[in-house]
């Protein structure tokens, strides 16, 4: 297991000589560099030349190739879901609108997850940086729309499905192109939603008859 | 994209020197180094190592990792699933037997994807065989209890979310690692044949009421 430098200050200050323009550049050629190769392919000379920089200076600002890594996951592995606008009226346009979101990005996470998975099995901080970055936000997005729900009485409680529903929903990115060799879209996730989502949480257009 | 030799034929009559049993034992070693050290990272000093084959062997018998790799999971990257077996009386029994049978095997192949995943992106050969002997027999065994229990009268029809079973049962292998860090297990994809399967088939225990 790589041994990690925890003077995170120290190394910013150091790193503090690039603009953050600079740094966010980086950090985005090195994401996109993971994607295409995977993280074991990927070296420090084919950073350096994709981002027109030193080797030198990659190692004397971040120190290896896995500090590397994490410090562009950290920074920019995936965008939060702008969770309040998602927030619609009622849990199936809130579920539909996190679909249409979740599906912007969908190609690019799963890459990056591809990319990573087989080495976050040996590296706990790579494997905390892609869980902080790319699948928790998703995730608890989705757990607050359904506690949100809750809260405000459209559902009467949360039905044992739904600890399953964000975990289908985040297979789905991996297994659609495993399984039909193309990646998920919007269709595909909002169909999630109508039919899978809205009756697994007992949700339907026409409210329940009652006794 | 690595060009491989299509002469199967001449090359299977070079390998046969070696025994099947030896073959076998070959395959599994160099399916479990995958599994452990991902595709990128195998090496053929690594395989001669594990196998205490001499790498002129393995050069001379498969020509190249990726055609020794795709050997090894067309031989025995997965087995079948037993169809006959799975079959109980009815549908919910069925899909029951298919989630123990896939929780055995989970942590195995999900190894195997994670292993390959980022390789197979840009080798359609070693994608082919992924889909061919680790995705689809599970797939397929899953599909074809749905068909036989339309067939037997027992679901009147496969709803739009039966879908989205097969797709969502193969993504909890990943998603439940990916989150929760363990592997999935008996408990977890029976629950799911209970918790979701059953209610978006419209199958229940009780028969629902008639007007």
């Amino acid at each position: 297991m790589p041994v990690r430098d925890t003077t995170g200050t120290a190394r910013r200050s150091r790193r503090s000589k690039i603009t953050p323009e600079r740094e966010r550049e980086l950090y985005d050629a090195v994401l996109d560099l993971l994607r295409e190769v995977g993280y074991d392919a990927l070296t420090m000379d084919a950073v350096a030349t994709r981002t027109k920089s030193s080797k030198a200076t990659l190692y004397r600002q971040w120190g290896s190739k896995p500090q590397l890594v994490v410090a562009a996951l950290d920074c920019c592995g995936a965008a939060p879901p702008p969770f309040e606008e998602l927030e619609a009226e009622n849990l199936v346009d809130s579920m539909r609108e996190l679909a249409r979101w979740a599906a912007r990005d969908a190609a690019k996470d799963t890459a990056l997850m591809r990319a990573v998975g087989q080495s976050a099995q040996n590296d706990p901080e790579l494997a905390r940086a892609m869980r902080e970055t790319v699948i928790e936000p998703e995730l608890n997005a989705f757990r607050g729309l359904l506690e949100k729900a809750v809260q405000r009485g459209e559902l009467a409680e949360v039905p044992p499905a739904a600890d399953y529903l964000p975990h289908m929903f985040f297979g789905l990115l991996f297994a659609r192109p495993a399984i039909d060799m193309i990646e998920v879209d919007e269709d595909y996730l909002v169909g999630f939603v109508d039919e899978v989502a809205v009756p697994l949480l007992g949700l339907t257009d026409t409210p329940p008859p009652t006794d």
